[in-house]
């Protein structure tokens, strides 16, 4: 008990160091210089913008929030796992989540014309700016996600006195919170995102042949606008939905797995104290980002993602050290402080592993984006046809990693080892979304520049940053994705104690567990067949809108008539609200009605039926669309006739196909999977 | 005893009626005209084209397979379960599966022609001599299927006296021995059909200009192999294998389920019998295939299987009342003559389902077809998002209606259920083949036409003709693949009793489970992407062939000049035969490998999850480029601008992405599963 509260107090600690460091980075960005008045009435476009969308989506989740709210507050009648206890933790999740990415977008949407008017400085300084208006979404992710679970777990047990095994089951609530705005957000993000794009890129620059960031194209502010409410606030609240998630996922288990009825041991505690030194070492890590003589920008950032590992590490090890001494007994033996380290080493390993292989697919510096460059001499079909190939291909070696990953760290110290390794996966998250947020910001920057007409060197800085930002948020949801199907595992090896499951409950040859996983392996495709089509038809209107724009708008070509942004961010905003709920209740009503259909085997199974196909087509949806647009890229810098050639055009072709599955379909997968695994476990907590 | 015994005479007596009539179908076929002599010089060309590759094929497969042999042979050493039996079984059943694509595929070449001469007739004539051409092969499957089994079967048991249970057992390395086969004959035949399509239309029709089939495409003779080494030699392999193994698989798991030591009873002759009753209904139900006043050519097809359907599900009845009288105990209770044929409705239920929910999916009358052709007005990009979006949705209903057929047939009779469900739905398999065969014929039909410069109005026979082709070939997949799964699950379930494994071996708390989930979910990907590569890069060389040609044959394009034909079928041969190996060899070491690193327990595992992945993406494959396909050919018919337009352009680009889906990729899946989960079953019975 001593330990555990330590360990509490320590996350604590570390929350606040994460917040502290988020807001002086803040206040860093925001004092810098905002650029012309040009650039200025460019920035507030988009900024407006993207608040109009991010408040609108807000309200729009908020009405699923309130009912699920009260469903979960009156479910407190029948199973003393619900209640107003369970229904708070739950809204502490949901509001922590879309406060992190609402601030973390403010920051980004400022930060863009200001990391514009730095580029005049030069790269170093335009780096800088721009990761530091990243870390600070980075930060307060992690921040906010660990104040969120020390927290919750805080006040209830020693300020309301509730028991704490309640207090441990209502840590689901508040994962669920986070799940549930995190699928809404990266399913209206992702549309939005990718329907501007789609109808900036297929209008303006295909059949208008008007360069990209155009001022003349009436869909380059929802474009832009796209990238903050997708790329920065979307993501935010995916990777925050990953870190809490994964977090009380491995406390709930060990909870389950070590401890006496009625105490919270450092077993429970560890996961979060992971969390915890993660996130400190992340601060010092940020130091380490300094671009080198050679200019290498994925350099500059995987010295910050190094320097973070190792800090952690060590602390890690001597956390084991201290923490279990002595060893936890464990029903089959003791787990020693050194298969603890040694597990969290699996994880970090996995997170290494599974970053340099999403880089392998998606880089055009390897063979895979190579042969989709060359496929596009011979057509657009061949481009689409060498483009699946590869991204059919892409979830092997993750998923190789994964099994690997869970076969040796059960070894270590069983189910308790799993749940180590995936939260030492998270160590990097403050790193990781730093680096991927800083990914709009210069998006942004560069359009800017481009719209405001500021001088060619300018983009000569913000063109090579961008590009970096195109891998590092394929490595993101790499990371994502692979982290939730650890997650998703140890959520389910919850379900089977939840239910009481003997040990031959989930048999392959039973009948019901074959039902079960069919059922499950629809969902995600069936989710990213409707997250697809979203983004076709929300696309397809934009088209329309921007080709009835050229045609009515007289002189809107020759730049004399100014064209008219808002009604493009307008039908974008709605279309993407519209269409982001059909989807979205796919996870939350397919366990339900699997369960009222088939009962809790059923149920359990398909749990894993959604893991598994929906692994494999995250990983291929988001490692194929980022080969994509990296062979584009590639024919973009000389390659097979460059720009304007027959193959740059099937190049674009395999790029816009490939946004959506990137953008919006593949990275949705993540939260759905989990929601799906929690309402798994809500089910059978009502005892209904 | 007895009644297992009358089982298998009344078996013997369906396979000679099958084989009499396919006989019969031969003859009359082949005393039809020949038409004009260019007539006759195109069939040649196309003649010698596909006896070579056929013969090249089986000479690859041929080492293959005698390697195989050897050590199934000489594991004999090992196990009492293998030896000189289970090697002729395997021998048995790669032999004749060999031999009915080949006498199927001579047949067909030879009908084609016919046809076409036959096509001055009239539609009716021309689907009559097309129809009994293709049930050629159609009831030579059957026959050889239902003789393979039953004939091996009594050889083994009352000529050689061996023990029933290694017959039975030595049945699956038959089973083994179709599969093996298949799989190879999908893949070589699927890479050779679409790398010649590619090239033929890539550079003919897109490049050159010139239509269809035309004579100055140096690919197109190439191109009408493809259609009989794919569309019918390879078809035939894996509905051969489907039909087969899921016979055996239904055996054996009667055997398990009911028979005591030593003897064999009804249970598990009565699904060989069903193939029985299935075949002899299928020959009457031909009769039924006319044409109506509408001129209605699916409509034609349908009352042929509505008829077969019928009449089988009748006699099944009757015999379920005579085998099963006073019922047969399972440890849970008493299967009753009606839960055996109840068992058999749903297997044909789910049948009907399958071909109806494909027909939605595939067929322009209905919205997905339509929704992309309507996307294909707005460039390539939206055709190929709207078509990934169809494709990716048209799984979850078949995964539907088999989770609902598995969970009901499971109530009525338990596993054994599920087994007679699964070989209630290969009822129609004579019918789906003889209906399927028919497509390349008709397509031939329309070539041989095209080439020989024959009228306007034998073109207006065939190209109805042609086009229904498509429709059933995209039925028999989903038939194909929908059964596959259920035979999988049953050869799993033979796989569990097989390791003594106990009820709780396979929970999927257990690590070793979501290991080899995770490595049977990759197979099904990566073979797809090797598949898919394959036809991509051996379509890239048959595009420079042709560009080739067209650049340095002088006259060629003005038809003053001879193609070299000869070239273009040399090197899509050797390409495809030599692409073809290490796809096939991924579910033969797959599962080797994963039994070495992980054991029974992850092997297991690793079929569930073959079958898993497996079934989403065949369907989706096979869907998806039928979908594509008939998309394209709707706006051929005269809708959003008809040929030439823009929205043709990006349809014909989504036809040719769906080609190597649809006609390599997704169909070798089918066997490839099976493969994987017979090996598993025979590296536990080496006892190693």
């Amino acid at each position: 008990m001593i330990r555990s509260t330590t360990a509490l107090y320590l996350t604590f600690l570390a929350s606040f160091l994460s917040i502290g460091y988020a807001l002086f980075a803040a206040y860093y960005v925001l004092s810098k210089q905002d650029g012309n008045e040009r650039m200025r009435e460019i920035a507030k476009a988009i900024q407006e913008g993207a608040y109009a969308f991010l408040s609108r989506e807000y309200k729009s989740i908020a009405i699923v929030a309130v009912i699920v709210f009260a469903i979960l507050w009156a479910l407190g009648a029948k199973s003393e796992h619900f209640g107003l206890l369970t229904a708070l933790g739950y809204l502490t999740g949901a509001v922590l989540s879309g406060l992190a990415g609402y601030i973390g977008m403010v920051v980004a949407v400022k930060t863009n014309v200001k990391t514009a008017e730095m580029a005049k400085n030069g790269l170093a300084k335009a780096l800088n700016l721009a990761f530091r208006g990243g870390s600070v979404t980075g930060f307060l992710v992690t921040g906010f996600g660990l104040l969120a679970i020390a927290g919750f777990y805080y006040i209830s047990v020693y300020i309301f006195k509730q028991p704490v095994e309640h207090t441990i089951k209502a840590l689901i609530g508040l994962a669920f919170g986070t799940s549930l705005i995190s699928v809404f957000a990266r399913l209206g993000g992702g549309i939005y995102t990718k329907a501007a794009d789609v109808g900036a890129d297929l209008v303006g620059k295909v059949e208008a042949g008007i360069p990209e960031d155009d001022p003349r194209n009436p869909a380059v502010i929802a474009d832009n606008v796209g990238d903050n409410v997708g790329d920065c606030a979307g993501m935010a609240a995916d990777v925050f939905e990953t870190f809490t998630v994964t977090t009380v996922a491995s406390m709930v288990l060990g909870h389950t797995l070590f401890d006496k009825a009625g105490t919270v041991g450092i077993a429970a505690m560890f996961p979060l104290l992971i969390g915890a030194i993660a996130s400190v070492s992340a601060i010092i890590g940020t130091f380490f980002v300094k671009l080198g003589k050679s200019n290498n920008i994925m350099g500059a950032f995987y010295k910050g993602m190094v320097a973070t590992a190792i800090i952690a590490l060590v602390i890690i090890y001597f956390a084991s050290k201290k923490f279990f001494a002595g060893g936890v007994n464990y029903s089959w033996g003791v787990v020693t402080p050194n298969s603890i380290f040694l597990s969290a080493v699996i994880g970090m390993a996995i997170t290494a592993l599974l970053m340099f292989i999403t880089e392998y697919y998606t880089s055009y510096e390897y063979p895979p984006v190579k042969s989709i460059a060359k496929s596009s001499v011979t057509g657009h079909a061949t481009n689409i046809i060498q483009g699946m190939a590869v991204m059919l291909k892409a979830p092997a070696a993750p998923a190789i990693v994964i099994a690997l990953g869970i076969f040796f760290s059960y070894k270590l110290a069983g189910l308790y080892g799993i749940a180590i390794a995936a939260a030492s996966m998270l160590s990097l998250t403050g790193m990781v979304i730093s680096i991927d947020s800083y990914g709009p910001i210069t998006d942004n920057a560069g359009g800017i520049a481009e719209m405001a007409e500021l001088d060619e060197s300018v983009r000569a800085v913000t063109d090579p940053l961008d590009a970096v930002g195109n891998t590092t948020k394929a490595v993101t949801k790499g990371f994502a994705i692979g982290s939730a199907a650890l997650a998703a595992l140890v959520l389910f090896a919850e379900y089977t104690r939840a239910i009481g499951a003997g040990a031959h409950s989930f048999d392959l040859s039973n009948h019901l567990v074959l039902v079960g996983l069919l059922f499950g392996g629809l969902l995600p495709f069936y989710f990213g067949a409707m997250s697809m089509e979203a983004v076709g038809v929300a696309g397809g209107m934009m088209v329309e809108e921007v080709r009835r724009q050229f045609k009515t708008i007289k002189g809107i070509l020759e730049g004399k008539a100014k064209p008219d942004y808002a009604s493009c961010v307008d039908i974008v905003t709605r279309e993407s609200l519209k269409k982001m709920i059909a989807p979205g209740l796919i996870p939350v009503l397919g366990p339900i009605i699997a369960y009222i259909l088939f009962g809790k085997i059923a149920l359990g199974a398909l749990s894993i039926g959604s893991i598994i196909t929906g692994f494999f087509l995250a990983v291929a949806m988001t490692s194929g669309g980022g080969a994509w647009d990296n062979a584009k890229k590639y024919i973009e810098d000389g390659n097979y006739g460059g720009k304007g050639s027959e193959a740059h055009k099937a190049a674009v072709t395999g790029d816009t196909v490939g946004d959506p599955l990137k953008d919006t379909a593949g990275p949705a997968i993540n939260p759905m999977i989990k929601i799906i695994n929690i309402i798994a476990i809500l089910i059978v907590l009502t005892n209904l």
